[in-house]
């Protein structure tokens, strides 16, 4: 990618770095929409298996240095899925949090972690 | 949160938004470590039942739409989590591509999806 | 546990082998249903990297000692999960067969992957 | 299938129900092992979803109908996973237990959470 640096945004950079080092190694023949997705899964478990049998207090206290590995292994794939489908992550996400904010109005949400069909 | 802008990353920005939604709601009590990485994975497999029973082919056709929403679900959570944990998206994913890199050198991993400790 | 193996069922047995091996280990007090529940998710994830990046036809020349291993995990916390909450194994999934049978009648899903949703 | 039913286990039992179910349906062909091990792992995740922001005390209170449900799911892909790759699930699970006591012999692990390779 020739892309001026200081026109792209910081996620941009990322994915940027995400496609290299998948392009260096000839990966892209893995990496369809359904492995992609698997693969966030498997990470995300890994994450959750730092916290496995331990408390909420308990959970706080996991090594920070963990917890970055993984998660950033869960970022990793999901960055990729959102370029193999043309999506933009910030996008994406503020969009979600208006139709979340129809969901969940205040009133009705404030303090309670029911989902929405049950408020 | 006052800050300025256009001192903040694009993640930094998104970040806060998910923050405020969460305040206004009163739900940081419920968003601690372990159920945030809970929260992860569930909506991961939202993102992985698109594809069940789908081959490859057809997985590709699955409707960006659902992937929008269900990927955004897993960025939220993530973006939370990392927030959480005062951990930064761009360096933890950008130093785990440099670890990586070692453990997958690009003459062993060339075209091969085999896991390192295989290679 | 003093009951006579010959009125116990097999699955009875395999719950009975799995309760005397956590209480051994005084671990009762680890396995409340949240965690459990988690436990399950992560063994199945672990099922999963078995598979990731390989098509159909290489997901069954997996090397079958290593789903035996991973599958006999997401067993043994379904059955403890099982347990815990007093269900009967054999008893939940026939009548889970009967609800799918309703909401998947032959007619209408032979031979189709569709979520009884879209049916 | 034509065996007495009176020679069957328990788990062949489950097993033929839920293989007759599959073959009415003629959804043999989208029951490959990865896809049934997605399958677990989403069913998985929909258990989990009913603890998700509780406590463990909340989580006990947890409407058992729906753990039922969540369960049900879990164990059949479980058990058709087992049956495709020809695998006897009281075996798999008695050598599991068998194999975790010698990598968590008692007096190491008794009233701890820790995994093996940290005891």
């Amino acid at each position: 990618m020739e892309r001026d640096k200081k026109e792209m945004t910081e996620i941009e950079e990322i994915i940027e770095k995400l496609v290299d080092f998948r392009n260096e190694r000839d990966w892209e023949q893995f990496h369809d929409s359904k492995n992609l997705a698997s693969a966030i899964s498997i990470e995300a478990a890994e994450l959750n298996e730092l916290f496995l049998w331990k408390d909420v207090k308990e959970s706080e206290l996991v090594d920070k240095e963990k917890i970055k590995e993984e998660l950033a292994d869960v970022f990793a794939f999901a960055f990729l899925l959102a370029h193999k489908n043309g999506l933009d992550v910030k996008q994406i996400v503020l969009e979600k949090i208006k139709k979340n904010a129809e969901k969940y109005p205040v009133g009705k949400s404030k303090g309670t972690a029911k989902k929405y069909s049950e408020l």
